[in-house]
């Protein structure tokens, strides 16, 4: 492994841009997302994924596995198995996100109360992906995340 | 599939919090998430993960999938294949990362200039995951982004 052959250190990446999640089951994972999760639907190709934003400067990418590795006119991609990842909500909106799954059907499979501060609901989404939702805090973070 | 059984919208999600990433070589990861796209590490454990921060609201999550896989006081997850994901750069950035990952001998398998505005470079990490960097404007978000 090499060390750090460049002097110019470029400026730093700001955030994520794009998390891309894999579904066989589109139209289930468009449910999933867009009804019960919320989020706003920003386009869709049959068979091959469907998009969301993420807050104001974030998008989600769900994707058929087998659709994007095929790959196309971009590079390939695609995993099997239960991804993971986390989305923000505020601390206050933990008791209507739990009761809005509940209602949904969608059961909460741990809830974790962090040492540092924060609480976190797991589920999954119907591709067996576990979701998280995370309130302020464990993290640390100087921005209080 | 159900529709809304209510009528309460909790508070949005307001962003992508943490994104999971999957490496069985976590020190391969190590060097190429912290040396290479320098990012900050928040913390590791032998074997099991090595953890980023990704400017100042969100953590990069990079696990050894079999690790996850068995589950532990958290509920499994773990995949395999290529995931990817996108990482925001500022517009200037471009030429400093095009250089930096050169640099490192890093080759960069597709650069796209999206229709919408924005350039994207597409490269590997060491597990084969397909990561992406950004320039603003290829999803047209009032945000810029």
């Amino acid at each position: 492994m090499a060390g750090d052959p460049s002097n110019n250190s470029p400026p730093p990446i700001s955030h994520i841009l794009e998390l891309g999640v894999y579904a066989a089951d589109l139209k289930a994972a468009q449910w999933f997302y867009g009804q019960v999760l919320g989020l706003e639907q920003l386009g869709q190709e049959e068979g091959r994924h469907v998009f969301f934003r993420v807050g104001d400067r974030s998008v989600l990418l769900v994707f058929h596995p087998e659709h994007t590795q095929e790959g196309s006119s971009l590079p390939p991609h695609g995993a099997q198995g239960a991804g993971h990842f986390a989305l923000a909500i505020p601390a206050e909106a933990l008791p209507s996100w739990r009761q809005r799954l509940q209602s949904f059907g969608i059961p909460v499979e741990q809830e974790v109360h962090w040492p540092r501060g924060g609480t976190s609901l797991f589920f999954r989404d119907p591709a067996g992906n576990l979701v998280e939702l995370v309130t302020p805090g464990c993290w640390g973070l100087p921005s209080g995340w």
